[in-house]
């Protein structure tokens, strides 16, 4: 049976609102997800939350009760709050009828296999929460096996990232890595590193890609450092036809893994 | 020479933070872009502030005082003020160093001539004011004419689709129009209207498209109205691999876009 709890004072609801800021997350090793769409994900995905706050509006949407039995049969919590909470936990005026709270997922760089799917994303320093989860989603969406996060990253656990990769947290495999371990374990296995930038003439349609193809996307503002470049296996242009020298970095990101999907689909 | 202001409480500086405001820049018709990058895209597209605000940090950017100067000899005002307020104007912690005040720039779609580019974007009901930047900046790249808004979009002027365009609201040309009116002044002339959709069969990659194309993306969240994709010229698929169904809108956007230069300059 689920919990009601309706006041802002009480420690789970606190508890909750805590795992906003990161500092919480590690020490607690939970985060936060938000949202019918994304939470049924996570559960096709194989992940219950530990708890699941959810507003009772009468008549809670049918995937919703499922949801809230599914958390309770495998031990979770289910507590009945109000949207004034929820909007809390969110972050958001106009909060989604359902928040969860997961254990954070496996980000050992050592745990990717490598040969469960043909592209990887690999981000540099990247800095927006909202450029990592839409990456995430984008990595889904070309059937990629995962996102690796070299040097520090924004925080994939994030409620932005988690909400911007519209569920792609739970099914893409994650990894953090230093830049040394990350060229280390590459060079263990199969594997071509693709960078992109403007300092080359390589138009990025160009090569022959080879499967596992490694996507790797500098940081936001400075790109990839010169050293990280030198590294890369191959470097290519996206075409650049306008005043500015650059793309969003998710959006060049999506650019490159269609253009290597469309040449493995061929 | 620049007047110096450092108090919060002064007009000036209150009339330009509420330009954050959808509702004072319509009733000005002005406002804000943040940063040395955007404000000289702006300077080389031909655009000057009204205002420009910048942090006295005892030594200016050479660019931040040529921008000063420009700004003043156009009969601009300059103010040199402090972090703390330029933090308040743009909203950020860390706020870039130099701020400006600029006049709406025209969005009626009569304006538009569809013959100076191959490529223009179109969006409809988009919620995003990052997505819509991020639009504008990918428009850019592709060396697309410009971006057309129908329905009820995000504010184009917003901070956050400002920022998110990366200067590109000043190089791309901006219109807003309803979806009738959209269609009445394109069947005025030559162009393809692109859709994306989950309904059709037809790979984004197996058409010939034919300039000027129009690539038209929906809402965020419902995608296109059915009648407005029965609308289409032709309606495409991105391939998707994974587990949802959908991309980020900024994303799918630039992946069609991609393709359609890469079929244009081949």
């Amino acid at each position: 049976m689920p919990r009601e709890i309706t006041a802002f004072s009480n420690p789970l609801i606190k508890r909750a609102r805590a795992l906003r800021d990161k500092k919480h997350r590690r020490s607690e090793g939970l985060f936060l997800a938000e949202g019918l769409r994304i939470l049924t994900e996570a559960q096709e995905a194989g992940h219950l939350p530990v708890q699941i706050f959810f507003a009772d509006d009468g008549s809670p949407h049918p995937r919703t009760e499922s949801l809230v039995a599914a958390t309770e049969a495998a031990g979770g919590e289910a507590i009945v709050t109000t949207r004034a909470i929820l909007s809390k936990l969110s972050g958001k005026d106009n909060p989604q009828a359902v928040v969860g709270v997961y254990r954070e997922l496996p980000t050992a760089l050592e745990a990717l296999d490598r040969t469960v799917a043909p592209i990887w994303l690999v981000a540099q320093a990247l800095r927006d929460p909202g450029n990592l989860g839409t990456m995430l989603r984008t990595g889904d969406a070309v059937g990629a096996g995962g996102l690796i996060l070299i040097d520090d990253c924004a925080d994939p656990f994030s409620v932005e990232a988690v909400r911007a990769s519209m569920g792609a947290i739970f099914t893409e495999s994650l990894a953090m890595a230093r830049w040394e371990d990350f060229l280390a374990w590459l060079k263990g296995g199969d594997g071509q590193l693709i960078g992109t930038s403007l300092d080359t003439e390589l138009d990025y349609q160009a090569p022959d890609y080879a499967a596992p193809a490694f996507i790797l996307t500098g940081n936001e503002s400075a790109g990839l450092p010169p050293d990280y470049a030198a590294a890369c296996d191959l470097l290519v242009k996206i075409p650049m036809r306008g005043k500015a020298d650059s793309l969003n970095a998710a959006v060049s990101t999506a650019v490159m893994a269609y253009e290597v999907l469309n040449q493995f689909r061929r």
